[in-house]
Parts: C-alpha cells; structure tokens; sequence
C-alpha cells in the first residue's frame, strides 16, 4: 500500500530533505514535483544528492493535474503562493501538508498585518490542524490539511507550552533567542547568504519584526492571559540546526529541577524529544527528527534551551511525521 | 623610542595577536616571550604566522630577569598564575597589563567566590584600572598596572553602562545572550573544540556560572542600585567574532531612539566605538579594535547589540590600546 | 531474523556512523558496544546523537566474551591492536569486519614496512577479501573476514582500477591528489585538529609516505606492470568528505569519452556508483554511500574525479555493505 | 608627500582588501571609488569594514575626471572593461596597475583565444610589467602600467620559475593542483557560491578550460621549449588562501633538497617569501603579503607547494608592492 504524493515547489531544500525522507518511506510513492522552471529539468540536476534514489523530471504547477493524480500533496511553495493552490486541492479532498505560514495563524487580521497579503482561504484559519504532533496530534491523525509549523516556533513551542500550561513559567516577558543555520535563509543566492559574507560571522536579523513572533506567542496564550514573546532570530555560520536560548520567569518558587520534571513528564513517551540531563548542541540533532531540551538556572530566571535540525523537524520531518499521521501509517516511519 | 617588551605567556592566541600587532608598532621593542614550554623553540616554531616578522625564542619564565630587562610586561598567564608574577613585577615598578582576571574584579571575596583560590595581591584589588578606555581612560592615562577586560564584558559593558548611567534602562534584569568563535577557549586541544566536534554546531555552555557575569554586574552597579545580570555565552562554528543581544527594560518612556542618541554622544569622538544604523555583524569587526553598536526595540524591550573582535577589542587590541596611553603614545598606534 | 553483533572500538567518528546505520537496519541486533575507557558510560554518554536510538552500556574488550556472544564483530580498533582481537574471533567463526588496515595489504612485508610493526595474523594475509563489493564481490560473498578499505583508497581504486584493466590509462605515474574533510583524522583531540586551527585553512600531509600508497598501488598492480601512484592527502576545513582529483596518461588515443564509456559500462549495475556528466562535489554524497565519479580531458592528462563521504563509503557504509553480502541479506539494506 | 589614488571598480574583496591597506599607507591619498551602482552611496555602506577608516561616496566610472584628478589608478574591473579604461589612462600619463588579466599575456592571439574578446589595446601587450616583484622588479620599478598577476600563476610562478631556471624541473608535464577559498570567485551572488552550497564540500572546476593555464605556461617556457602545465583550480569551504600542490618531473639525479636550496638562494632576500622546512597551510600566510613555499619528494616526482592569501599575496597586496615600486616608495610599505 503506497500514498500517491506531489511536492509543490521542489527546487528548494525543505524539499531535497523531504525527497530525502520519502524515497525511503515504504508508503511513499511520489508522483509529481513542481516548478516555475521552464524546461522539465531531471530532479537529478536540481538535487545532484538525489541522483539514483530518484528518477522524475519536474514539471509546471498544474493544480487540476495534482488532484487528479496525488493523494497527498506537499507544499513547499511560499506565502500567499500557497494557500492558493492549497485551497482548491483541499476543496477537491487531496489531503495536503503546507510547509507556509499561510494557515498556522489563527485570525485572519494577524495573518493579514504580519504577512501584508490578503489571505484567499480565511474562512479555513481557525479550523487548521497545527502541525506539532507532541501537542496536536489529536487533531492530526486523520485530517485533511496541517499547516506544517516554522521551525522557530517549533524550537520555542516545545518547551515553553508545557512549562505555561503547568503554572511553572509566565507566559509574559518570555525571552527567545534564536541561532539558525543558513539553510534557514532559503536557496535563493543573495547577498547576505553569499558564502564569504555570512562565514565566519553572525549576526541578528528582523529584531523586533520577524513573522515567527506572532506563531510563538499564539500558543503561550492560555487562560485569557495574553503572552509575550520577544523574539531574536541569528544566521550562525552551519548548514543547519537551530538552538532557542528562552528566558523565562518562573512563577512562584519553581526551579529549573520543576521546569525538568514537567517537560520529562510531558513527554516521556514522545519518540522525537529527549529531555537531557546537560547543555544541548544542535550537533547531537543534526539529520534527525529529534528535539533536544533542557532547563537551567541563571539569577532569577529559567533559561529554557531547545534543538533541532531546522529541515527535519523544523520543516520536512515534521511534515512526514505528519504525513504518517494523517495517512494512518505508524508516526515514526521514515524518521528513526 | 621604543618600550622594551615581554610577553608572559606567549604561545596562546591573544598573545599571538599581540605580537602581530606589536611587531607593527614604531615602540615596541620585543625582548621576552615566556613559556612552559621546555628548549627554547623560535617563536615561528610556536607561530608560524610570524615566521619573518619576528626574530626570537621562548625563554622560561624568570621574574626577576624580566624586571631587569623590560619595562613593559604583557601577562597573558591564566589567573591565579598571572597574579603571582604581576605583583613582583609591579612592585619593582615595571608597567603591566594583565590579560587575566586577577585585577579586574574590585572585591576580594567576589573573587575567590568565582575564581575558588586565594588571591597573593589582595591589596591592590579596587585600585588597579580596568582597561578600558572608553570609560576608564584618566585611571589609565600613565597607570602603573592596567586589567586588560574580559572579551565578554567588554562587549556587554560598553553598550550599556552609558545606558544605565543615562537613565535609558534599569540595571535589573538585564539579559547578556552572547555568541563566540573559538579562539575563545583558547589553544589546548580538548575534545569539545575538536573540529569535528564543534563545526557546524551552536550549543550554549556556563549558563549560570560563567565567570563574566560578575564582571558585567560590577559596572552595571550605581547609585547604590545592584545590578541584576543574566549571561549565556554561546560556542559559534568561526575562528574569532563576538556578539552580545542585550535584552534590557527602558526607564519610562525611552525608545530605541533615545539609546541610539546616547551611545552617540558618549562616543562621539571615541576612535574606536561605531554606533552604526543597522544590526552589526561580527564580520565587520573581524581582525580590527572596533566595536559596532545598535539599538533596536522589540516588544517592551530594548535589544543592544554589540559586535567585536574578541582576539582583539577583546583582548589583545584593548591591551596596546592600554599600552599606548600607559607609556604616552597616540592611543591608536598600531591599531587603525 | 537478525544477525547478533559487537563493535569494538565504539567511541570514534567510524563505529558513531556505524551504530547510526546498524539502528536502522532491520536484521541488525546490537549486543555489544567496547571500548578502553572505564567506567561502562551509556552509549549516549559517548554519542549523544544516539540518545533514543540505542540504549547500550560501553564495555571493557573480552575477546572470549564477544565470541560466545556475538556472530558479527565490526573491529574499529587501530591496526596491530585489530588483529590481535580479530585472529581469535575468525578461529572461532565469528564473522569480522576489519576497518583498520591490518589485513588490506596482500603481502607481509609490505604491511610490516609501512606499518612498522610485525604482523600477528601473517598466514591470512593474501587470503582475505578486500571490501569493495563493486571489485570483489564474488570473494566477500559469504566470507568470514573482510578487510574494510581505507577512505583515500577506496575513492581511487574504485575509478582507476577499471580504466587500468580495460587499457585505458597507464598504471604508472598515476597522481592521486585527495583532499579529505576533519573526521577522516579521527576523534582524539590534537593541536592540528583543533578547531581554529584547522578551519579557514587548508594543507597537505604525508606527502610521499602516507600509507594509503601503497594500498592504493596494490590494486593498480595488473599484468606484472609495477603501479607507480604518487598520493598527496590534504585537510580541507569540512567536516566530512573525500574528492580525489587523479592525473592519469592515457594509452594511445584515449580520451576522456572513452574513459567515461568505461567507468559507465563496469558500473552500471552497482547501486552505489554514479558516473556522472558534469565534475563531481564532496556535497552531492554527503551522508551517503554514493560514490560519484567523473573524467575531464586537461592537456594530455585524463582527470579523474572521484568523491564519497569518508565515513560512509569510506569506512562504516562499505562495512555495511560487507555485512550485508557476508550474511546473505540485500545488498543495500539500510544503506539507501 | 603622498599619491592622489583613484580605484575603478571598488565594491568587491579584491578593492575591500586593497582600500584597507591604502588607509593604512603613509603615501596613499584616496580620492575616488568608482563603481556601476547608482546614487554615489557612501563606502561604508558597501564596505561595512571600513566605516570610521575612511569617508568617501563611491562615483560613477569617468576616465576624464579620473585623469584629471589621479596620479594613480588601480583597476579592480573585469577584464576587457578593464584595458577600455586603462588604455586612455595611461596614454594621459597616469600610473595603471591592473588587476585584471587584459595585460598579462604576452600574446594578442593567446589573449583572444582563452578571453573570447578582441583586445583594444593591443599594441601594449608584451611591453607591460608582469608584477611579480620577486621575479620583474627592475621592469616594475617606475613602471607606467603594471599587469596585476592572477592569483593561481602567483602562487605557481614564484616557486616553479626558478626551478626550470636552474634546470632543476623539467617544464613539461608540470601538474599544478591547487585549492583556493571562496573570495576567489568574486562578490557576486550566485547559486555554487550561496552559503549551504559550498559550504561543507569540495570540487574541482574549469578542469582543463581555466583561463590561469596560459598564464602559468607563459612563464615557465624557456630556452625555447615549450611549457606543458596542466591546471586544475578546486573552490574550498573557506573565505581566502590559496595552496598550490605541484608535481614535477626533476632533471636528472635533482632531490627535493636541491629544489629548496634553489628556491632558498634565489629567495634569500625577498621580504615576502618564506621557504620553510616544513608543508605550508594558508592558515600561517592569512591576511598577509607572505607566499610559504616547500618542496618534498614523493616517488618520482618533486612535490612543490605554495601558500598564499589571495586577496593580499594573490591580488591587493601584490597591487601595494607595486604601487610602491612604481612610486619609488619602499617595496613593504603598509604591507608588514
């Protein structure tokens, strides 16, 4: 048994790590990659890692063609772009993955004011499967679209939402300092990702304004309490991976011991997230779909630090684990 | 005229940089480099980068053979270590910068509190200058005995005392999240700077307890007010670079803007300081004594951020910056 | 069905890469981790990519313990300590990988000069199979010893070796220019290796005596013609990754088509070598156990190109491979 | 006293690294950047580097005002753009050196074959310095127009010249491996140069077809015998440096020992040429005018190898050292 699958926009490199998963998928049969390029390029000289794991040509994004041909269909297109095709294969019952930001949102005008579009499905946000298994699955597991979470949110979700949820934190002046391998960035060259202007250097970037902020606290806000989440994301000079340092204040008297104990316990059967005993390092994450946590004392508050592999479960493995989900097939196929 | 110069400790990377910066230097006469090391190695047996540059061997440390032939001694022992020959050389009226932290704390039992061992010069603590210019410059101005800063404070300590001392921001709950190179930990082959180990890696390390914390709070403290610091130090796949995101709470109605404007004035005529109108990276910097400054807003806070070279503002630049104003040069010889 | 197995020498970057496939491989039982270091940490101790993926104790190294346990040893020991451990084991018929380069070399003599030590196993050498499946599949199939090659061998033998034997270049004065990324150093901390060391720097090492020479020259050895082969290894600032860039003469009129046509034909049923059209780059094999290869026309020399990952094709991924065929299970198992 | 100097083309590494070390000349007054981009942006904004150490607007591109208002040029254009500009310069009588490779061959026809272009100035080809000091001072000292040699033959050239020269190596069959780091291919975007592309692997590229070979060939023909070099360029992951690893074929009973005392002798008294008694890496000539130079024996062949830092050794700091010969300033000025 195998699930007819697309890929929609397939030249960037969620989409190589997802080609990477699937080819190995016993249940994946992938049946259409598309692109804006002309010229049906082999997938081979698009993604040269791919050659002999994969023998497809791309082809022009015809949305009436994917839903009559995939089951499944994954987006990796951007913003806007997505939800665009998304919404009609949705209305046609192709169950889809989007890897955009377009129905992670809950309202439509935070959408609106933070992405500056107009948002062409609006009647779906609110009713969209968030895609983090470890806190969502109840409603994955069978449904038609998930919107694939971004991968800084799921580095500062993870940790903090337990933590909120069980009184140990606040969920105002939550602090999250983020380091981020220049995959993150996208394949497009531009300057700033040029490989002699970002080796061997970092810096912040958006301080203030990037659209992750909003994903964040969405999900800190509990109890009618309204969080709030600083949020500072860096390019580190890596390929991949990404590490949230979280400055949080514990409520009352809990200490970092609490904080260790809710997140063990929260998660002990979950098969992607380690709570570990030291100092996480995004090397120990690197290919995987793993999450490493951990919680530290410093002064008077929780630092609450988190890893992962930007591409696997910052993107492209979560979009499987949630494509196993929604397919009915066992959640850790084609990830351990 | 030339100051006749030895180097204690000379075959780690601060001193390295010291020595490319001294050989440039129109007076400075190199006379010693001190090792552990036994056989006397030439020092491009040591430093291959200075191979034609400089004409010398290591000799083992002998305190009194360096108060008979230096006048300026440059210590770049660890502490504790370092503090043991400074005393004597200082006594007998040799000039030093100290590059360890044995001076730079003002209080004895904040220092054996972090440091865990007695301190053999206890006396001088609280009245040795802390070598940084931009601040301390009349203590410094012909001082017998500078404590050249730690990389990490420097970077932290720059941007936000005028801030503190302005009234732009509190000097409670101040968040230092900084990111390093390498060269940090410095030259002894262990396994977590083993390149395999920490290339393309981000992992943060002393949360808590790292060292720098007190030295930071030391200058946050006015006005009777004690500072409340925060510090991560983070481990960054590059050779050299720091970057310090200071999370800080503005003082009623001060905006970025505000900070902006005070870090201007302070430093306006500061040959070093750039208090520049976009988010620094640590390649600007990268092999000279700069420092690049910005403020951004974000949420209810304000983001100060903080780029330097932590081989040279951080260390070895800062100490002939020293130098120069110990002996009566132009402060940035050699530097510019 | 799964094969009971035993690594020895577990700590380093090869037996890590080993255990990250074996994990994954459906027929693979990991009963027993050794290694010299005290103390049985967890396995996750050591790896912590491991962590949740393998839930073993690191041993002391008993040889009659491992034979009465295990039917399969991976030795990642170093040589001259390998054999000692790996002679025992074949007389009791438990089957061996070998990774270290005690039984590569077909002659004692050749291996008692360059490794400088005497051999403990001489009556096997000449008798073992050398694994490279794609040259000498026949004598690996079923086998109870397998000499796992050397990286830098293996990225040459594997394109030269056909091009020889089907007369299309000269075995001798072949030059072997290799350029391999940190890992291939191994995992003890030493000054070259450190990080600021070695990054942002490139050298060459061992010229004219590293002991992949004569290895590489074994098998170039055909018609009683002596090979000649020139190899020059360098460290590249990456973490993983071989290209061999090899200068060949060609007989007669051949030409880089002909060589290409050769490599093409030879290889066209391996699953595990792409001959490819355009220059080939260490990035396109990463994590895999691909070996892509190519050759240009450059005056009148042919250039052959060749690139694999150190540790997968150079090392644990040929191991697995080995595994596979010495068992009888598919060849690819957990290998794509 | 000082030199009115003017650089045509100045927003890339090659400028970058030539303007910091004009600000640092005691004789080098600045007093135009050009460049192709609009609206005279201020340098600082291009070159973040060089905020506070140097305050001019870029202009656009206007040989007359150049003519008129600089004693000297330095052309940092691509070639043909460059020779279109530098022609009427030197016809007015102002000082050239030209970075790009329009006046380093010899011959017209060589020139239009690798280049693909006419040349416009072709009456100069073959009268204009070669600036390699170390081996053409006396024709670059008051030299009107000097042709800036590429980074590759200056890397070849300084150690393989005088080896052909005094019969040690044979010019035929001359084997020239070399790795350059990523600033070698210029500051423009482009997908092989973006970030997670190179960064983490290793290729080969221009095999056989790179516009270096004749240069290097057109130096090492001598006595009438043509030159047989074959030159493969690698890009490695690091921003500068260049090792070159040449295999030549020695005259007679000639060791490697010869080949260094030859080098030793000829290069006795250059300031920037260190033969060394061991195998060079970049890492020990980075950010210096230095070239580290050692032959060893590998079978039959003389390995020769030769460090360099591209941007200084390779391009801007070789400009200096003419600039200097030109100028009749001393030849290390601003460049130790």
């Amino acid at each position: 048994m195998a699930t007819r699958i697309a890929v929609m926009g397939a030249t960037g490199y969620t989409a190589l790590e997802l080609l990477k998963l699937l080819v190995r998928h016993p249940h994946a049969e992938i049946v259409a990659l598309t692109t804006r390029q002309e010229g049906r390029p082999h997938v081979s000289e698009v993604h040269p890692e791919l050659r002999g794991r994969l023998d497809l040509h791309l082809q022009t994004l015809d949305v009436n063609w994917l839903a009559d041909n995939a089951e499944f269909v994954f987006s990796c297109l951007p913003h806007a772009a997505s939800a665009e095709c998304v919404k009609p294969l949705v209305d046609r019952g192709v169950k889809v993955v989007d890897f955009s930001a377009d129905y992670r949102l809950q309202d439509v005008e935070t959408y609106e004011k933070w992405y500056g579009v107009n948002h062409v499905d609006p009647d779906r946000l609110g009713n969209v499967a968030y895609g983090l298994p470890e806190i969502f699955r109840q409603q994955i597991v069978g449904a038609g679209l998930v919107a694939n979470p971004g991968c800084y949110p799921t580095s500062a979700i993870l940790p903090l939402v337990p933590l909120v949820k069980h009184g140990i934190i606040a969920a105002k002046d939550v602090i999250v300092d983020s380091k981020s391998g220049v995959t993150g960035a996208g394949r497009t060259p531009k300057l700033p990702f040029h490989y002699p202007e970002c080796n061997e250097s970092i810096k912040a970037y958006g301080v203030g304004t990037h659209r992750h902020a909003p994903e964040i606290a969405q999900f800190l806000t509990m109890r009618d309490l309204a969080a709030e989440v600083i949020f500072t994301p860096h390019l580190v000079p890596m390929n991949r991976g990404i590490l949230s340092t979280c400055y949080a204040t514990p409520i009352g008297e809990n200490t970092a011991a609490d904080a260790m104990q809710v997140l063990e316990q929260c998660y002990a059967s979950e098969p992607f997230i380690r709570v570990i005993g030291q100092l996480p390092e995004t090397r120990a994450v690197r290919n995987t779909n793993f999450v490493d946590l951990h919680v530290a004392q410093s002064g008077e508050r929780l630092v609450v630090l988190s890893c992962l592999d930007n591409l696997i479960k910052g993107a492209s493995g979560a979009a499987v684990q949630n494509f196993n989900l929604m397919c009915g097939y066992e959640e850790t196929t084609a990830l351990l």
